[in-house]
């Protein structure tokens, strides 16, 4: 069996790398590329590194040409994928979403954060979140998953240990993160012009208002068991892939670092897509370039009491597309790998 | 009168930014350029950027080279500069100390953090911290100046309004800052290899263990007038200038971003060298790039009832170089701008 | 007497460099900033950079606005300067055009390589082509400049030594060039987005179809006496400022490299802005960047009869706006160096 | 049957891509990781993107060590690998050697050059030279093969239609070279410090002085069937990875740039790791990152009656481990493109 796939905005950059990773799927292959900007264009032109290695062409994204896909992946901007996702769901197909529009649980909190009425409330009940390594056995028998947001992945993942093995205060918690340029997506703006961006370094949406903190908070408050608060800073580096998190965190009681990675490896003991660094080594983002990996690094700081957590991955990844695809591998019974351990990472 | 000045560690590159500066101001001249690794060459071979502007030829800061100086400006590994104090102000100079053995005023944290006996500890007593924006009158009169580190300035300039209005609380501060890759000097490392580098973000010397944060501790605790222990957390950045610094303050009572921007701007009122952005408006780094200036903006998230304030500077010109000479500037009686205002910002 | 300046088009990444240099220019004074995007707003909020160094509000740059200004310059999209340009001589105001419409003699050329009618022929014939280096006695008594493009004052700055001697061929002449992305503009487009420019070379517009070719040609054509075809290979690097360009010549006879670099030396001998390096040493972008320099670096190839000519400048400023200024002064009977020689290179 | 790898130099950049790349392959294993600097340390220590995909520790590449491998890789300083071949090619190993001692076939061509006397001049006989596209049958049945560099790679494969076909003058011939900083390796030094090297541009070794000059040399008088001289300028471009040419030729008579596509396609056709570009695309380096791909586009320009051939490879890739394993796959009679087709190229 061949799963067979398509993808509605495959010409953007999570899109894109959708199609490079999938290209290299044993058990899928891509049979439409929906674009809005290219139809009827080859993919391989408009993105000259697939020469030869793929043989698309890019279409309208309609229910119609997606009725016979076994798996949908959405790459939209906000709000269009909540008007596709019925008829694909009723045409029999599942729905992986890159986008926002099947991540929050709450509506209320969705319509506030993203200023848009939701059309299919029904269905954000129905969704998971697709994090697979917090909530793995409800992503297999879904039929409609929320790919997680980029800095959301690197968040929750840092954070996850501590708050389940209830070592660090609710309160307080701070997701200092550092992205590269490429999670701003293809289109153009001034914010992504090279020389606005390169040779510079900028915060931007802080003080709580960038979309990914109700969806960080909703996660920390399931591991926690009550609702969670924190402070989200995002923050553009001049580089094109990869998110590091620095995650500050108040200990109840004192520990030392090699405690913490202990727990961190009991935890993430079996993903083959976690890293937990050993003591005293942190990870960058380069070291998981171009992968599905995250790594994790941490160290307690005795004069605060505080545990700090770097969490690193590569957004258009780990952030996007290879999740999205370690989400179809549960979807689809196959191994969790199947298909993501043959590019990366690739240093330096 | 034109201040005779001499400059060890001249082939650096705080020391040749020193140089750079120095070449434009109206009142100084460098007459020694004292180098370990360069002697008897010229600056302009070494460093081509400088042909046709410098005529400087490069040799020993002996204390016998430097006696005919009315300043010294000493840009040396640690250690080095407290040994070569004495001679200097012997001999009737002034000593600016770009690095770190006059920062401190406590013998005992000098000692613990920088791991080496101090061989001079009256001076260290003597020296004045040149962070003018907070001590400018005791420079005023100073023999003796501890230039401040390139962190400590960015951090310990967006805390001050906050902690002398006594707005925020004095615990739980946390400093989460990024550097340009010029702040590691010159010297030749895998650290500061490009291809580590380039496209790629780390966090290093987290969790209470850089050398910066007693010197940030100690100039926050003067404007707080009690001890204040801080979380400070440094990022390497992939471009060359440029430190950002995220401030994270609680705030002990309601305020909105209008009134704290408020607070700064009569705090900062006649400083020529700090520009407070207005609300809604954050600073980067390319926008003080090459320049004295430190931009300060902030906002206030009334979700965790945090302020966050966002300060950059170039590591090399407030961070070091230009505010050796505004100190300068301050000792010998002249406009504190002088020289200052020409070169920049350069944008983009 | 200050010079009342007039830019029209002061957004862009040119005009913002008029303003940054003019702002130090002891001389001159910008009393009207054009602006088709911006009418109405502060300077200060487009590019914070100059925050508390320009106090300037964007408005149309009328001829009616423009009425009282001693010096206009026009950086405005190919075509727009032709219909603005009458209106400010006769208003009695110089006018220095750092777009293309009155770079080339040739009306034909113009109209081919730019497709568009020239509508002001005989305005064409007037101007002067605003090379310092070799038209300086020109543009002194000029009421029309127009100013170099960035690659030609590169190239022809390369090649002027070697043509005006006859030491080399004609035919067969090379530049292989190489320019950071802010010649591009401020525009955005996909070519300039970071993600795409980032970690990635290209050329573009090759095989003689780069609009800058007939003007560098135009120019070696003076020099040599007589038509000379040029092959011109535009770069991309992925760097904001600089270009280098590398020029092939094929030597009549034998020559050594030190007899070609005093060549140079006595053919630009009291030149302000041209540094030739000595024989052995070769000059690299970043070693003008932010200044009005053009160095220029050469070796010959015995095996193959040739020699290299490597020349450098900072597209924005030697490139742009520096050069531009730099007629200002001439036109103005001001020592040319007025105002340009505070930025210094800022390296690194 | 998996092969057994050893690898003299797997801690340099080359070795690593080699280590990176083999981990994918599913007929080989690395048995042997030599180093000389990380002796007894996890290669995933030193290089932590390896962390769980690669479990080896480094050890000396000594003979011994070497004894039972199918296939020895070296990435070593000239010179080293000319002591270490005859040990190997004894105990019945092949030697892929990625350093320069068995490019060459003249041996006074080599001790010119590289200045130093090669030791095992018969071995340099029998060495067959890397190229697969050009030398694919020889290197079936050797031994011992030349990897060849970076450089030649791209210029060779932009070169071989055009002289094949006899269609350009092998008089004139030019390469003007750009490089990412990877292919000076993993070594510090200050040609390769990052504040050195961003937002730089420089070129280096010029005007016939570069290593690689013989080596494009030979291989151009192999197709050419006579002594080709050529001028090869290397640049050094702020990116980690990629090399693109540029290559002017001038043609016998006049070609359309399509009747040379054309000639290129045919050239070429079956070629797994050459893309020929359509007429009107020109390749950029990132298009073949992390890839085994060589691009190549081009254009006539008939003003000069030159054609311009623009190649592009990943230099670690394509350039260096890449072609190396391709030459591996040739020699143990498996599909050429095994275990490299897997990795990328990866864009943006």
């Amino acid at each position: 069996m061949t799963i067979r796939v398509g993808i509605a905005g495959a010409t953007g950059y999570t899109g894109v790398e959708l199609v490079r990773l999938l290209a290299q799927h044993p058990e899928a292959e891509v049979v439409v590329a929906g674009t809005e900007s290219y139809q009827g264009q080859h993919l391989a032109a408009v993105y000259p590194h697939l020469r030869e290695r793929v043989d698309l062409v890019g279409r309208e994204a309609s229910p119609e040409a997606l009725a016979g896909c076994d798996v949908v992946f959405t790459s939209l901007p906000h709000g269009l994928t909540m008007a596709l996702a019925p008829a694909v769901l009723a045409a029999g197909g599942r729905l992986i979403d890159l986008g926002a529009d099947f991540r929050l649980r709450d509506v209320t909190a969705y319509e506030q954060w993203y200023r848009k009425t939701h059309t299919a409330p029904d269905l954000m009940e129905e969704a998971v979140y697709g994090l697979p390594e917090l909530y793995r056995e409800r992503i297999r028998g879904a039929r409609l998953v929320g790919n997680p947001g980029c800095y959301p992945t690197a968040c929750a993942l840092a954070a996850a240990p501590l708050l389940q093995a209830g070592v660090v205060e609710t309160e307080g918690i701070i997701f200092d993160a550092k992205s590269g340029v490429s999670g701003a997506g293809r289109g153009v703006n001034l914010g992504v012009h090279f020389s606005e961006v390169n040779e510079n370094f900028k915060a931007y949406n802080i003080a709580g208002t960038h979309r990914h903190t109700p969806e960080i908070e909703q996660t920390l408050s399931d591991l926690a068991g009550r609702p969670v608060v924190v402070s989200f800073t995002p923050h553009l580096v001049p580089m094109t892939r990869g998110i590091l998190a620095t995650g500050y965190f108040t200990l109840k009681a004192e520990r030392t670092t090699e405690q913490l990675v202990d727990l961190f490896r009991e935890f993430y003991a079996g993903e083959p897509f976690v890293r937990v660094r050993p003591a005293g080594e942190l990870p960058t983002t380069k070291q998981v370039w171009g992968s599905n990996y995250c790594d994790i690094g941490l160290q307690v700081d005795p004069r605060t009491r505080r545990v700090l957590v770097i969490s690193v991955i590569d957004n258009l990844v780990k952030g996007a597309a290879g999740q999205a695809i370690q989400n179809m591998n549960l979807l689809f019974g196959l191994p969790e790998t199947t298909g993501l351990l043959n590019a990366g990472p690739v240093y330096p």
